[in-house]
């Protein structure tokens, strides 16, 4: 029992590793140790240092982004403050600010003219075909008002003309626009917030280079940033993407954090596209009579939206990437082994001699020859003491 | 000096390879080849086709959405255009269509009797319970108005009744929005529109087949797609989403890098449960009396609210993958070898001559033979003139 | 030909395994043992079981997300219902519920007195100077009106003064919020919903122990979980995150693919910035005098702005990353052999007799020996009767 417990440990203790063939020869030894060093830095440059592939990313950011607006402007005589010219109003992180509205006064539920003052029509079928061409606001149904030679259209009276020239807003261009936004890695459990906050930053202004931190940013610079024609974008107006990109090694201080603004035209991949440009929305303010009777006023906005988009990734080490990368890496150093072989064994001279020494052939014949007892065999096999097989180690000897 | 210099050169530049043991055996040979062939096939099949396994993907994509909506719709007799109906106004990625609204005129702050004219109290006690489970709108303390036999609330009054029917707006199937969607894939810098921009889309219909990439719904196709009671949904309001998925392969030409519209009812998880079914919210408008005082109309609205979900990954050709997976393979192939020497040296006849080749075996008692000077030794070691030892590698010199 | 092709298919049909030197020797057997053990356990252990590197994840969750919140207050003596304190009133995600209100009535558009009554000008340049650092709403233009004392503005008339003390709204901390989440694990088509369809969620009231799937939460339970100042947050406002966390291991039932709960205070990044605390936003409701004049009323409100953000990861098998790491593994056992190659061949007293068992050397001046063929020479080569060269294979008879 003891003994063959002993045997088992004695045939388990053992130690195999591979025989090797140890060419000496300078060009092949050149040649192997060149393959085994552009690997090595291969790995060690590209895979580790530069793309640091021993980091685990977390691309699933939490974010949460608050927004608040300041200025004043003048539009059509009135003075417009945030509570006019913002929507919607609770700084959300997409939020438009109205450069130009069209103002449809004193709308009632009713039957009227459509817009378009200069079509005649003479027939029902003339309103209809009219209309559902240029899919006036306010009409359910157009019936053609013979007398009078106009389409007449049911809903909200009289029907907004959006064709009607306003000048928009000019001030915009200098309202500041304040972004907080916090952020969080869940896999690192990482908080960060957009600015430092020992800084003083309510009279700081975002720019690139000079206060690539500041959380305010005027308008006009971000026009600028995009290369937007700013009175094309006040008249029709247009979406603007605010993006904060956090990129965030966290195997260096955490302090290191920190978002990078840029600044893009949304609407730029529908550049070439045959729509109408800009960025517009309607919508109503309610009024009673003092009878009860409900109207209101329709606002055909034009506004410039910003959207701020938060993307970010945060990178730090972990030993599952690392691991399988080394050992990538070490199994990679081997393969200078396979494109050795292919010179040595096909492409050199002594590739035969390379080959008998390499290679040690068994075939079957060899095998029948053995296993025949004859009389002064030149093999005589002993197998060694082990009581059990899990390893194949056998004991050899030979006569020479 | 130098010839120290060249003999370590001369030692490190040395080839080391495996030595490997040839079995001229057909069987063994066909498992052999074989499992070679089925792990080469899954890694090119598999791995590299199939799965692209040498790409590296961005699922962190960057979307911003606008809708539009356009159709008028008749609720209660009066004409409802867009800024009646579409709640938020501003176009958002999530956005709803009232089908229908429950309105409460004329509320003042005040005391009233709640809403649920049925039921009768005799005592405050009765009116907590009842209210307690009725949840009424408008509650704030409920005292039993005894002399008239009914629970008192205090807040807006009259109070709402939302048991009251209502027909719902039916046109809303006709319907039509526009979505705009333009993503970026941060990590290759790609940016896309969800519409081709040489077309003409003003008159075109989103049709799976039929017109795959027009960016205008109809409200019905949508619902058709999801299976939805449209009366049921116009009724009590529902959740629809519609989800734009990009699947981009980067290595083809960006211009195959397109939208997939989905279309799935939200509230789908929630179907077996115990709860009001539909989507209903709830908001005022605040109107002033001549003397000053607020008075409102409370709005509770049923409607359909379209969520504009984006999803998307992009892949590209990637390095590091692709080493990765290239050394794996060949690495697996290799694995073909521990498979067949399990058959060899455990399954065969002959495993016992082919353990004696593979093996070779050094036990301590033969190292302490050799390493004992005895006369007429059959093997005298010397060592290479290596200045060296970084390299294992010696000359052996055996006299047969 | 045909010949030919057995022949070829002789050569191929070969089985090739490493020739290993086996060393029986307890120490560095139960090294090279230890080294492997701890290499698998590590494997199995971390890579396999804790890290479950097998699976594949998706972090691209689709999320949708309704909110509904219940409750009565009363601020300035005015009950206060959902219509009045939610916005925005749609049930987003992200929405605010509003606990102070500076109302700033009857607005007109004119001149007035800026807010801050305590300040006497003297020169416009005083105006501009105090006007530009107090930032005061309503201004455009700063006119020192000499006769009276006072800086002039031109805007919305009063100018707000939202220095006025307010008493904040108290029953906030019992309301309610119903959150309904559904969402959608796209790479393995999974759609889940934030409860459990067959209980009655009515009557539920969320706590983490006691019902943590409830999918209603008192606003106190979350402000206490945050440890937030009731009475600060009521005054200033505040943003809390109600963070959705799905993990899912899809290996397992999907019933086990339930969401966690947790909430922050979305502030915290910012709690040492030199920055007015809090949370809050401006907007107005805009009435008409009987003769046309538009007039408004400026709210300036505090709220508590709930985000709820929903984050997820779902894992399953998945072949390539188990090969990938199954094949990792396999192959850093093997690394043992590294580590105990150096002991023996380095640091062992017999190193000098292992290096000649482990390596067998061809150097330049052998091969020139073997290839000159001298008379009586002791190795004859032989080349195998392969018609092909594919396989490095060649048959030696050697005569000792």
């Amino acid at each position: 029992m003891n003994s063959a417990l002993c045997s088992c440990m004695t045939s388990i203790l053992t130690y195999e590793t591979y025989k090797s063939v140890v060419v000496r020869s300078w060009p092949l030894g050149i040649v192997y140790r060149l393959a085994q060093l552009i690997i090595i830095s291969y790995f060690v440059g590209y895979v580790f240092l530069y793309e640091k592939a021993y980091q685990v990313a977390d691309t699933n950011i939490e974010s949460s982004v608050t927004t608040k607006v300041k200025g004043f402007g003048k539009l059509d005589n009135a003075v417009m403050d945030v509570a006019d010219y913002i929507y919607p109003p609770q700084g959300e992180g997409a939020f438009s600010i109205i450069t130009k509205i069209i103002e449809t006064d004193n709308q009632f539920q009713g039957r009227c003219p459509e817009s378009e003052k200069e079509f005649n029509c003479s027939s029902n079928a003339d309103c209809i075909q009219h209309l559902g061409s240029v899919q006036a606001d306010g009409m359910i149904t157009g019936e053609c008002n013979t007398t009078a030679g106009y389409c007449e259209i049911e809903g909200w009276c009289p029907a907004e003309d959006d064709k009607v020239k306003i000048k928009p807003m000019p001030e915009f261009v200098n309202f500041t626009i304040y972004i907080k936004n916090s952020i969080r890695f869940p896999l690192f459990n990482v908080t960060r917030g957009n600015f430092n906050s020992t800084k003083d930053i309510k009279t700081c202004k975002y720019d690139k280079i000079e206060d690539p931190f500041c959380p305010i940013f005027q308008v006009d610079y971000i026009l600028n940033e995009t290369r937007q024609n700013v009175t094309m974008l006040a008249e029709k107006g247009g979406e603007i993407g605010i993006i904060i990109q956090w990129r965030c090694n966290l195997d260096h201080d955490v302090n290191f954090c920190v978002p990078k603004y840029s600044f893009s035209q949304l609407d730029a991949p529908f550049q070439n596209a045959k729509l109408s440009k800009g960025y517009n929305f309607r919508f109503a303010k309610y009024y009673k009579t003092e009878d009860g009777t409900d109207y209101r006023r329709l606002h055909k906005v034009f506004a410039i939206r910003f959207d701020v988009i938060v993307t970010g990734t945060a990178r730090k080490f972990s030993l599952i990437p690392t691991v399988i990368n080394v050992i990538t890496a070490v199994t990679s150093v081997g393969m200078g082994t396979v494109l050795c072989d292919l010179i040595l064994l096909h492409c050199s001279k002594r590739a035969q001699y390379y080959k008998e020494k390499k290679y040690e052939e068994v075939s079957e014949e060899q095998i029948n020859e053995s296993l025949t007892p004859k009389p002064g065999s030149q093999l005589s096999i002993r197998r060694g003491n082990s009581s059990c097989n899990d390893s194949g180690a056998v004991s050899i000897s030979t006569n020479f």
